[in-house]
């Protein structure tokens, strides 16, 4: 029998995750077969099922890939002097995550996908899991760099770091929904309402 | 045949939809049928179905009122001067509807129906439709709140308010969507959140 280099195996692997992606995105996620994406990916069953079991097994794969891109992308941040502020941040990964990685730009169906697994995630112990780390590290980065905009002055209340990271993350999610419901929401919107968000005050401006 | 006062009509309405919203709370879109909420409304299906045809229909009342409810709090700030800051406001409309408004306490469950009827949005006309109302009127009246903020001298930068109103809608649906896949998130999270980015600025605090 062959060797089968590392290498062969990971360009496998990622050409099951690429079709899988493009099917689900297209398809959302209960209208997508194991089949489609054997279609899609052009590859016999058993090919597939020596890397992944399930749909879910896949979209959790997905998922884990897009938690580490992300968290990637804010904890290169947290080490720049002085950080870049939120308005900023989020501005370009979600620009990165939108432009680069969804699949034909459709921008609403990656959306839709992303709230169909959410509901997904109510019923799927493997989803929950996966989904409870990603949420997990993400608050860890951006609770990190919450400290780096106090280390730099860039931040004045004395509010957890934890709960600004958990407001942020939602801010990203809820524009998330608005574009699977809605759609048509530009990223500039989010920076925006951000940016007027850090220059509200409590009391009146002298 | 007894003439039927439209008090009573009203009541029979009242009746009909407490017991649905109770139904849906606790076992979310899917699992309930019609004959469940029959049972809990105590009605017979000729009583119900004069109101309503479907579980759909029924949702989409529910929704309706939850947003007209949601509106008029920000009515009401928005006649105040200076209005509550965006932390002191959404904390109390959040308060107001996860204590007042969740049927039984359950916080998770509720957070979860909403987050599956996003997801039945995606496929449902009559959703769609009074989700978008219902999202248009919210737009409305926090851009109405962010004029009202700058004319008292709260916020500074100059954006669109239509930006900060979608901005802070993202952040009460992201809280939502975070309520119902990790559950225990206190309002006071997003309040002090909030709070922390208000205070923050683009360059040193001096």
């Amino acid at each position: 029998m062959a060797r089968v280099s590392q290498e062969h195996l990971d360009a496998r692997r990622r050409q099951i995750l690429d079709g899988a992606t493009r099917c689900f995105a297209r398809n959302g996620f209960h209208a997508t077969s194991m089949q489609d994406i054997l279609r899609e990916a052009g590859l016999s069953a058993g090919a597939v099922y020596r890397y992944f079991r399930s749909k879910e097994e896949l979209i959790a794969a997905i998922a884990d890939e897009a938690f580490a891109t992300i968290r990637g992308a804010f904890e290169d941040a947290a080490r720049t002097a002085p950080p870049p502020t939120p308005d900023v941040l989020l501005g370009r990964v979600m620009r990165t995550m939108l432009e680069e990685h969804v699949p034909g730009g459709d921008r609403q169906a990656f959306a839709r996908l992303i709230v169909q697994v959410w509901t997904e995630t109510l019923r799927n112990e493997l989803l929950a899991t996966t989904l409870d780390e990603g949420y997990t590290g993400m608050r860890q980065v951006w609770a990190k760099l919450v400290d780096a905009y106090r280390d730099n002055g860039l931040m004045g209340a004395d509010v957890p770091a934890d709960h600004v990271a958990r407001t942020l993350i939602a801010t990203a999610q809820g524009f998330i929904a608005q574009q699977a419901l809605f759609g048509d929401v530009q990223v500039e919107v989010l920076e925006n309402g951000l940016r007027g968000l850090m220059s509200m005050r409590e009391t009146k401006i002298s």
